[in-house]
Formats: structure tokens, C-alpha cells, sequence
């Protein structure tokens, strides 16, 4: 951690800083800079607040020279497996997952959930409760939505994901699903995100649409110091200026995250976006640059969705990007793909990636 | 609503959106606009998410006529009022709130209390549960924190307000506190909006830093629908590019809600600018643009301040920005200002602002 | 400058930063901070390019104790002065600039200058070259414009302001007005800049919508470098995500930069906030918060304006304001304003100030 | 084109601005729609500026169903061509320019264009002028470099790139280089576009990292409705609240831009990104989402970069990218690209291309 003092910082503050410094067992090292005064601390004081720090008399700034987030930014954490082989993370070939926005009822999402596994989705996806914008709009069907999707899945073999938005629907719906979702709306819900770390299920973060990456990773810390290491990343898209499209995706914060951080990191292309006519091109680019797999909101009849319809494709547009990534992954990882093309449980589909 | 249908939109297309329209009981008009079609329709469909006219094919973008938060932007609303004769809204003076950031303990707060009364204050803020980006910095003391800040409001009159979290922490912070806030990283959370709405108290609604003025409108609609009327909106920033402050002040958000809705508007200087040397310039801008009050952290010690002490301003300066606001308010409402002045319950300031 | 080097950064490297260094007459300080390696250098760097540190193999991250526009954060600038007493910044009271976005003719110009003189503007604004968006929307008069600007301030004694667009407009331009205007859109050309920066006439630069409060001040840097000393800073909103508003107007960029500079700061309400609605009380509140001036697209029929009409407010509304300003700035400058009043030359204007 | 009315506009005004419309030729029908009102004006009014109707007193809202810029989204414009058979756009096969930020020095850009083109680049960039931040930071050699630039691309034949400020400078380097670009900060430099439409040169027109889509797409209408219809479209990343990346590149806009104009879009991973670490798998990613080539900051020894270094990669680099291009576009584009090797002038590459 390094103090910019303030232009006018005198003497004696610089000393008492020093002081106060020593009172935490730290330690300063006073350097004039180009005129100002610059304090380094010696020692690793990720875990202090930087309050502590920026409070003292004549400090002007704090630069942190470690980041904060210790467990996200962990080397080498292990894959995180779920049901039937669904594996994230660590060298694995991406994984994707496809569904309705919303579980509309039993028939609907039984027969969505078998559509995507044809299509080659390895994973289902289904909102039970639904944070919407408006209070008018549809709210999701709860607990019933729940018990279809665990049905659904049974009968497919495809694990679930789904999402929750407070603390106590946490248990409930870990007994219905394999996998939760923080959507993009609560990754600033700390409460909720305390919650999940005490559940040893995997936890698929969201990023918020104004979180930095830097707050992002500190949302899976939350998680992940609570004890749950299981946390799946995923990006899907930024507010910005820019009103082409719903959000402007960020498929740059993949590669960044990659490059400090060994959880897996998916990206959603269909809130990225907000438009069915983009999704395909922005799969191909996410898997390109890196991402360890694709939530894609995949509707049998789109017009007729409750919601966000405008933005989910059909399943045959599905099958074609479950295709696109798994050639896109095979070009830039010829071994492992051939090596886990073995044990792949989708003949059809690596026929025709086969033929290319 | 207008709906703008695609270019290649067949005339088989425009028919068939119109059939739809029908089965809703609702006319469509279609018209074509230089080469392309529009259909306008005719009934007001506040109520209908729009998703069921995007969903259409053949329709390329959706247009509403009318907003879509009919509570929020209700004209007349009455006047929001708390205990000792606070009042917010309809024409009411401007509301100074003034506090630390975090309740840090029994003496701390009283004594802080004291302090903000003494500066002209009308009523008390303090976190007991706070949001924060890292999980290794200071959570709050919680129920602990409730029942200091319900002692300090008894000592001073007071009315407090305190930040939920949860919806389970709604009741029991109830029974401590006079006005519940929704921070900004949670006015996405609805399902504590909700639970807020099913209250008589009054909630503090704090802006997004990423809401559009309608989101902000719409999280306020779903306090209102649930049945709670009392909702008092708050600017505290937006993030944008810069990073001279911590965010954006949108003054502007708080003259575009004024002409659209009754609702009271704060500002949160501290946590807009994030810097306590912006605080009193910002204070004066946000009363001179109309804000219905403002609240600022207040700390008597901000350097000991266990968080967000760098923003925190000291009683002396909360003194000179509750002088101003008076007098900034009474230059634009010189009627208003005199009658209140007769119950004015802070003699020593209504003093100082004369002598001006 | 400190230099934050890399995790994996070896000693090899820390000791070839540090020859680099001594290279160039400088000298590096190592220390270790919390494991990672952080290097102070001791020299004041401020002209030298910052890529020349962050270049060096094993460099992070560069971080400067000193901002980079040294003339343009001096403190004590003489105040900048135009013909018939118009003086900006240096404790002066707010000048308010009204006119037309752009001038129309002969008539219009001249019939405006009029009714914004009446009004208690101090000064007239107009456009002659206008920066559009779309090549098919009105471009300017150019040099006829000019002239008619000209004629217009000969005959009402106001002085002039007028944006260039190209360095070679600038010679031109200033034989017919008395301030150039550089706006958002060519904050960044830099050749424009530097062709202003030969000038001895004051500059009104505007922030670009883009602009961080140091590439503006940078800007600003690049004209005074050039021996023009002469620069007035106009904030006139900033691209965000909001879309209730053209711009976001960004009053704490104004608040920022009257602490670390002591350039004039006007304020664009009327292009921050694209709502002629807001004008009057965003311009209440940059007066408020310490702007040195407003700048206001005034037209005495806006409805027939050829560009920007729906931001554009009318004389009356303008004299409301110029007395708006008066009274704010009366209110925190009592000494000044009495003073100044002696010599004022509104006195129609001083004596309704006078009645409230 | 669509008037949404406001709220309490009367039947009068109404009627006014039907007759208003009826005066310019045009006809508006008038419909109800949920209690307010919106008048569809059925004729094209592309090139009527939109101010004509927004000023109309009642309207509170105009909504165009055309885009503005016509030129730059008419379908099926011809490829655009340069010396030695680089071709853009119109399904050509992704072309790669390399080079580095700046010319420094005859030796420098020689060998650089050497090691470029030996990496399977297609064309050279250097830049002679340089827009940058700070007065003090390094300028460009300007005229000797352009000389530098036409000596280099007659020794290797790869056609050059440079860009121009100022109108005035559009003629001096059209006689030194093959395509001239507008830089990010000169998008809204419509003075420039304008000359530059005048020319029969291909021209880079990168998006401002302010600009939306449809700004961008107008800033090529400029130079197309001046006659000239070779605009090559550049992305390079926007402006947002994350700081982790230098800009976001907005890879969807290039998706966008796909679907509603035949111009071809380039991506410039350098100062996308800011990060030479991230450039290869952002360049995977923007050729995977359909663009049409990639600019690159290239440096033999990046660390002695007179700017931008850190974003520099090596020709070793680059060839990595030249390979992963080649290798992704034959992968959705089969045919195209096994004719096209015929005539392909890299055996080298194409060679490491097919053993994959």
C-alpha cells in the first residue's frame, strides 16, 4: 500500500502518520517524489480496510499494490462439477447452457428443456422468481416453477440453474435445483451473497450492469470467504451510452478476469445484447476470447415468451452455436477437445463438427 | 403505444399484428410513414408489458406514450410526515438529515446525535447494517446498532432513519427506527421493495448508481403498489467515466423528477461526490435546483470514522450548510419561509439567517 | 512518479528500472510492499511522458504524485477581461452569455442581442460555423454570420462570442468577435488548440462530453503552453447512460476544478440538459455551487430556431435568471456585490434584485 | 417520422401543427392513443432536420422511423481497393494492419514494415501526427514521417495508413499514403469529413470512444454525401465506468453496424483494450464476430515505444494473429477461403494455416 500525501501535508504529519502506522504494528517509509511526499507500507495489509488509511491527516490518496479480492484471484482452483459430467473451469471444454427466460408452466419447460438438450446444451436454464422493472410485469411462478424445473431435469438428465433474490429462498430452491443464480441485479446484494457461501452448491455470479471487474471479484469473495469456493462467473453486459443494443457486452472483462483469476467465466449474449439477430456472432466472439461456456435465453416460440422474447433465439439457432463452439474451442485447443470428444454424450452434434 | 415495424415487414405481417391486437380487446391504426409502417394503438396500455407488442413479428421497436409508473407520477401527493413535525414534500422547507456513515457504538452515536441537533439538523442518520464492496471490510453492528440509534432518537427528538438490507430485516428495524432507507445497491432489489411496501413507514429510496431516472421511478412504483405512498426519493450519484469524484452528482435527475412526479427528492452530497471539500458547494446547488432536503455524513471525528470517513463532514460544517439551505431556500420562497419561521423549533440558525 | 512493478517482477528487473532511471538523471527508490515491489522516484517527472516509465520491462502500473497540467492548476491567474467591463473569474461577480444557438440572418441576430442586453446578459453568443451531427442539418452562416455578430455587438456594446471549428477559421474569426469558443465536440483538437494558444484573445473552452476533468484541463494546458493564458472553462454535460436528459450536467466538475485551479468556470445549461424546462433551475444551482457564469442559448422565438430550438429559453425567462444569479451570488459574496453594484450598468436589473 | 404530443396539448395546437406540416408538403394523421396524442407524418423526411418538429408547440417528442444517414447504410456498396490487391469489405477475407503507434525515425518504421508484413500483415500503420493528452507529451514528426511511411510502403508494397488532424493537412499526405484515417478524438471533426469527402481515397473512420452507433455511422455520411463512398468503419473501444481495460471494446456494435450497413468494419484490439496481454484474444474475438479486419499497434521492441508501448506487441505476436484470423474466418466461411488461397500471396502462413 502506498500514502500520496497531500501537496501541503507538513512535516509533523508525515510523522504522525509514521506513528500511527506503527501503532498497527505497520510500518512507513517516507520518500520525497518531484516535491510531494509518498509513504510506502511494507507490510501485506490486504485485510485492513483503506479507510484506516485514507483517514489520516494529510493523506490526499491510497494505492493498493495487492488487490483485494484473495480467494477470487487464487491460482489453480479446482473444476466444479455438477450432475452428468457438466464440468466448468480448468481446462474444460465450454459448456452450454440454454432455456427459457421464464418457466411458464409445466408443459412449456419440459418441453424447452428437451429441445435444448437436442439442440446440445449440457445445462438447463429457467427463471423461477424474476426481477423485473416494473411491478406490472411478470414476477416468475415461484416455488412452482421450481418443482417443474427439478422435474424437467429429471427427465432430462440436464442439471438447473435458476435464480434467487434474497437469502431465504436459498435453501428452498437448493433443494429444486443444482445450481444458483445471483442475477445481475443483486450482485451487490451482500446478504444474499453471505447466504451462498455457506451452501457448498455452485454459484453462478453474474456480473451487475455497473459493477467494475474489480467489485465483480469482490462479489465472488463474499461468496467464496464464507467457505462455497464454487463460484462461476458470468458477464452480460455493461450500461454504458451506447442504446443499439440493451447493454454493451463486455467480452474484454473475460479476458481480464483470465488473466487474474482461475474461475470459470461464461458470458450471456442474450442480455448482453438484448437482440436475437446478435446472439449468434457474440457467441462466437465470447468462446473466441476465451470463455468457459454460454447461458443463452432459447425460447420453442419466442413471440409467445412472457418475457424478454425480443432477445431468445429458437433451438435450431441453439444447435448452430453449440456447433460454432465447440469448433471455435477445437481450433485453439486441439488436444483436450479431441481427448473429451471420448466421453461426450452428443454424437450427433460432434458428427457434424467432425465433417468440418 | 406505437409499435415501428420492421422495413421488410410484409403486408401479411401488418394484418396479423393487428388480428393480435384484437384478441387483446385493443385497436391498432397502421399507417405508413415514408415507405415504412406504424401502428399506433389506440387504447392506454400502461398495465401491458410491452414485451407482449415487441414480441410480434414483424415489429421492430416499441414506443410507449405514456410512463409506465402511474403511482409514481401521481400528481398532489400529500405531505410525508415523522415524528417532532418533519415533514417532507408539498412545499414543506428543505429537510437537512445529518449522521455518521456507521453507528459505531452506544456513545458515539448519542454523542453524534447531539452534535447534528446542536448544527440545525432536523433528523438522524446511521448505518447499522452497511453494504460494502470487500467482505473484509466493516459489516455494521446490526440489532446492536438498531437500539443505540432508537436511544439517540428518544435523547434528541430525532426522527432516525437506518438502511435495510433484507426483507426479514424490514420488522425488526421497524421497531428501532422512524424511516427504513433502500441504499443504492438495492433499489434493483425488489423483493425488499416489496416487502417495503406492505409498510405505513416512510422509505428512503436511494437512486442506483447505474438506474435511469424511469428505473428509479419504477422501484418507487413497486413500494407504491404495494400499497405504501410514502416514498421519499434520493440523488446520490451515478457512475459515469470520471473519476474526480466517487460519482456523478445528477442534479439535473432531481429538476426532471420534480416536473414529473410529487414525490419528495433528497440529495446524498457525501456519497455523490465523495470528497467532504465538495459537500457544502454541492449542498448549495442541490437546494438551489429544488431538492426537498438533503442527507450528509456527519462524523464529529472523521478521521476515527470506521467507514467512508473521507466524505464525512464535521458538525461545524453541517452548521454552515443547514444556514445555507435556509437561506438558499428562502430567496425562492419568501412566503413559505416566513410563515414556517413562526414554528420554527432552531432559533439560533432562523437568527444567523437573518442577520444575512 | 511511483512505479508499482509486477508480482512476478525479479530483482534482474528492479535493478535494470533502476539504471534506466539513473539514465535519465533520475533516482529510483525501491521498497517492498507486501510483498510486491513499488519504486519511488524522487525527481519531479511532470514533463516527461509517463510511457516512458510504464514501458520499462516489469512496470505495473505507473502512478503520478503530480498532475501533469502545471499552468492550467496555477493558483493566482490574473482575471481575464473584455471590452465594456466584462471580467471573468478572479472573485468577479457571473457574467451570463445569452443567444442564439445560431445566427439566422441580420435581423435576427442583431433584434436578439437587443432583447438579451435588456434581459441583463453581459454578453451575446451566436453560432456561425455549427458542428451537426448529421450532414443534412444546418451547418452555420460562416462568414456572413460573423459579421452580422460583429454588427450586432457594435451596436449593443456587448462583446462577442463565437465557436471555431478548424485552426484556419481562427484569424478570420477573431477580425469579427472577441472570444473564440473551442466546443465539446473539439475539445480534442488538439491542432485547433495549439493554433488558439497563438492568440492573445481569451478562449471559452468547452469539456468535451467525453472528457475527464484532467484531459480537459490538459486541454486547457495546450493553449496555455502555447503563451495564451487566456482560458475560460465551460461545463456543459457529460455522456451517461441517463437519456431523460441530453447530457448529464455535471455541477461537482465545476466544484472539482475551482479546487485545483484557478481558471474561470462558466456553465452550459441550456446544451447540459437539453430541456429549456431545466434551464432556469440548473442555472440556480451552478451559480450555487460556484460557477463563474452561465452560458444560454436564448431565442426570441424558439420555435422557429434553426437549431436546438427545444433548448433554447426566451428573453423573460433570461432575466429571470441573470437575476436568479445576482441574488445567489449576492447571497455568498455580500461584500463583492455591494462593491461591484457602484459600477453596475443594469440598473434596471439592480433594482428589481434590490425589491426581493 | 412520429410527434408523441405532450400530455396537455390542446386540439388547437393540434390542428397547428397539422397545418404547419401541410405547409412544408407534408401530411400528418392525428390519432389518439391512450389519451394522448400522436401525429404519424406519412411521408420521408430523412432529410428535413428533426428540430422542424420538435419545435412545433405541443410536441414533446419526435421519433424517426427511418435512420438519418442513408449513404452509410444503403445495402450492396461495392469492395473497396487498394494497391497490390488489398481489397475490404463486400465478403473478402479479413485484412490485418500492423505498425507501430508512431513513425520515429527512417530506420524505425522500415523495419518495422518489414517485420509487419513478414508476419503476414497486409498493410502498414504508423502514425505522423499524433493527437495526445498532454502538450508535453510527444507530438509526431509529422511531414518527415509521411516521407518515411511512402518509403517503407514502396520497399515492402504493403499499402499505408496514417492519420490526418486538420482539413489542411488531408492533401500533403494524400500524396505520401494509401488511406488516410480520422482518429477517435476527430469522429465529431466534421470540417475534416468534409474535405476528406471530397477525396477519392479509401478512409478509416474510427468510431469516437463518446460516439454511438448511429453518431458513427453519420460522422460516414459526412464523407459519403461529399461524394466519397470508400469509408472503411473502425471500433476501438468506448468510454465507460470500467478501468481494468483502457476502453471497452464494443464488439456488438461491429455485429450492429453488420446488420444495417455494407461498410466494412475494422476492430483495433491496441487501443481497445490498452493491454498488449489482451490483443490476441480480443483479435480472435472480433474476427469471430464478422469483422472485417483488424489495426494493430506493432513494435520490434515495444518498451522503447516514443508512445503507447504498453499496448505494443511484437511481429511475433502479430504473426500468431495473422495465423488465428486466417484460421477463424475459413472456419465460417469455407469456400471463400480455399478460392482465395489461390491467389494468397503468404504461402507461409497458409501453410501453418492448413496443418490445423
Amino acid at each position: 500500500m502506498i500514502l500520496i500525501l497531500q501537496k501541503e501535508a507538513s512535516q509533523e504529519q508525515v510523522e504522525a502518520i509514521c506513528c500511527a502506522l506503527e501503532r498497527m504494528k505497520l510500518t512507513g517509509e517516507a520518500l520525497s517524489s518531484g516535491g510531494g511526499t509518498v509513504i510506502t507500507v511494507l507490510e501485506d495489509v490486504t485485510e485492513i480496510s483503506s479507510h484506516v488509511f485514507s483517514q489520516l491527516p494529510g493523506v490526499e490518496k491510497v494505492v493498493r499494490v495487492q488487490g483485494e479480492a484473495k480467494l477470487a484471484t487464487k491460482i489453480g482452483l479446482p473444476l466444479i462439477e455438477l450432475k452428468n459430467g457438466v464440468r466448468f473451469g480448468a481446462g474444460q471444454a465450454p459448456v452450454v447452457i440454454g432455456g427459457p427466460c421464464s418457466v411458464e408452466g409445466q408443459a412449456q419447460i419440459l418441453h424447452n428443456a428437451r429441445r435444448v438438450k437436442d439442440a446440445g446444451a449440457r445445462m438447463l436454464r429457467g427463471g423461477a422468481y424474476k426481477p423485473r422493472s416494473s411491478p406490472y410485469e411478470f414476477q416468475g411462478l415461484g416455488l412452482e416453477a421450481l418443482q417443474y424445473l427439478a422435474e424437467a431435469s429429471q427427465q432430462t438428465s440436464l442439471p438447473v440453474v435458476s435464480e434467487v433474490m434474497t437469502p431465504e429462498q436459498v435453501e428452498l430452491a437448493l433443494s429444486f435445483v443444482d445450481m444458483l443464480q445471483v442475477g445481475a441485479r443483486n450482485m451487490y446484494n451482500y446478504e444474499l451473497l453471505k447466504e451462498l457461501g455457506k451452501s457448498s452448491h455452485p454459484i453462478l455470479l453474474k456480473r451487475a450492469f455497473s459493477a467494475t471487474i474489480s467489485e465483480w471479484l469482490n462479489a465472488a469473495e463474499y461468496i467464496m470467504s464464507g467457505g462455497n469456493q464454487k463460484v462461476i462467473l458470468c458477464e452480460r453486459g455493461i450500461r454504458t451510452f451506447e442504446t443499439a443494443t440493451r447493454n454493451t457486452l463486455d467480452l474484454s472483462a473475460v479476458a481480464v478476469v483470465k488473466k487474474s483469476s482461475s474461475l470459470p467465466v461464461l458470458v450471456d449474449p442474450s442480455h448482453g445484447t438484448g437482440r436475437k439477430d446478435l446472439v449468434r456472432v457474440m457467441s462466437r466472439a465470447a468462446i473466441a476470447c476465451g470463455a468457459d461456456g454460454l447461458i443463452i435465453e432459447v425460447h420453442d416460440c419466442p413471440e409467445k415468451a412472457f418475457s424478454d422474447g425480443h432477445q431468445a433465439i429458437t433451438p435450431e439457432m441453439l444447435k448452430e452455436i453449440v456447433i460454432d463452439t465447440q469448433q471455435i474451442h477445437a481450433l485453439f485447443n486441439p488436444v483436450a477437445t479431441s481427448l473429451q470428444a471420448g466421453s461426450d454424450s452428443l454424437p450427433a452434434v460432434a458428427g457434424r463438427a467432425a465433417v468440418c
